[in-house]
């Protein structure tokens, strides 16, 4: 380990996983990237959790995403809120891509275990993790554990967080839980919330339980596009107001998720930000079809959603 | 695409993805690993499905399998014997790395679909595979499409063949078919072998019925350890010996399947060659417990089970 150093404040609040902005040529689009983050930050979000799922993180090369890291910062993006991914199949990328985060100087990194291999046990999943930890070397690192079952397939049990928190404490800093239960969810806050463990629930339709139960916020999909009013909940979890506020965003959710949720985001923000090109995903993801586009448009529409200062950044 | 030449010979027959060795820090182990393609192929292999699931290919990165590859070919070990799994979760690692095995000159190469994300479409499978071909631009590129459900949870349908081959003739060669029923693999061999495209059955236990209905060999597990009785099987698989040929084979594999597949793989090789150090998996797998090692050996011996000259490669 390298000596220890003032660790950055931990991030608080609603993160977005950012969308990657493609060219025509599927090549990342890094000054699109760099003012969508912007945005996000002016809009409400706390922080950035690039190189999510939702930001096709694993159809980007280690290069293209250390790249892409760099000229955010470069860009103006603080790397104060920075919290990207960097779990990949293969240890030796997960360890690059984690060192180059923390050199950085990023706030934390979300690491989904290992993916490839099914039915692997929490011991091989244990090495996986403490490998890059003690390779990464560095007491500046603050990792988030990324369990997201219904993708990864792959799952960070309350075995695993135990045992990784008791050898790293102050490293294993929290975890995004993406599996959509909220008992699960619950447990790990109940389990890891009072030893300093940051609980963030993967979709804001559990923002206000999750609060409500010690929990840190939350990083989602929809925070894409929906910044202000997620992070409106997040702000005033304690007032009176908080279960109707909370009603609204869910309602947002919902509107958007009966589409597949990436090309969604991508088309929402291609229509509200006046700028087409943003539509692109990387194979194998392909764009929304006209019919589901007009369905998201018109029903966001409807529903007063809207993208404010999008269109000017 | 550059100019058309003369295509290496397609391989048939017995294929071994070959398990990677690794050093105790988890360094792959360049010179154990020619060592063992050697044996491989002095032992019956007609080729070496090097970086296939069973060599944790999916646990290393790009640069480490480049790597490997260009010593396996300085090692003497014939690019026309190589068919590298090059499939990647990111778009920009399957061109790189396919690529790369082209210009060494391998005979082909063995691509999963995209894995990380689920339930994707046929369209983001075929503008994948279509993508790392135009961008390889090489007419020498020998695709095989490796469908392997269980594990991917991507799968490479009758149609995305059907829509891969009749654009890319000559250029996508065959499959890898690992979704362990003999159904479609039969499907498989009904719709496409009469085209020129070249199943390949992925365990040994389907060998024999798919050398009865136009298949051209099997790329398995156990390839790695009982490559002779396999490769005997492909020979004389019109004799009217095979069935009990076919009976031996499958009766060593089941032995084998009863514990976790590459463990398994690295322990006995470790056994039969006496060098423990084979036994070492990366994380986040996990070596064999001293129980399940015993029992495996144990039974292999009873079953006459050996490794000829594996000890003095």
């Amino acid at each position: 380990m390298k000596p220890a150093m003032a660790k950055v404040k931990r991030i608080e609040g609603v993160l977005a996983p950012v969308i990657t902005p493609f060219r025509k040529d599927y090549a990342p689009d890094a000054p699109r990237f760099v003012r969508h983050c912007r945005w996000l930050l002016k809009s409400g979000c706390a922080g950035l959790a690039v190189f999510g799922t939702n930001s096709e993180a694993n159809s980007l090369s280690v290069s293209e995403k250390k790249s892409l890291l760099e000229k955010l910062v470069a860009g103006g993006v603080p790397a104060s809120a920075l919290m990207p991914g960097t779990g990949h199949c293969a240890l030796s990328d997960s360890i690059e891509m984690t060192r180059a985060a923390v050199e950085l100087g990023c706030a934390g990194v979300l690491m989904l275990p290992p993916f490839y291999y099914k039915g692997v046990s929490d011991e091989g999943l244990y090495r996986n993790f403490a490998e890059v930890i003690e390779r990464v070397g560095d007491e500046r690192l603050q990792l988030y554990l990324y369990h997201i079952p219904p993708v990864a397939q792959v799952s960070i049990t309350l075995g695993l967080i135990e045992r990784l928190l008791s050898k790293y404490p102050g490293i294993v800093a929290g975890v995004k839980d993406s599996s959509g239960e909220w008992s699960n969810t619950k447990a790990m806050l109940d389990a890891f919330a009072k030893e300093g463990f940051d609980v963030f629930a993967g979709s804001e339709v559990f923002l206000l339980d999750n609060m409500r139960h010690g929990g840190k916020g939350c990083i989602t999909a929809t925070g894409n596009i929906n910044p202000g009013p997620i992070a409106n909940v997040y702000r005033n979890w304690r007032s009176a107001d908080a279960d109707r506020l909370q009603a609204g965003i869910s309602a947002t959710r919902k509107i958007v998720q009966k589409q597949p949720m990436i090309p969604a985001l991508k088309a929402a923000v291609a229509h509200f930000g006046n700028d087409r090109e943003w539509k692109t995903c990387r194979p194998p993801l392909v764009e929304l079809t006209a019919q589901q586009e007009e369905t998201l448009i018109t029903e966001l529409r409807a529903a007063g959603f809207d993208m404010p200062g999008l269109a000017s950044v």
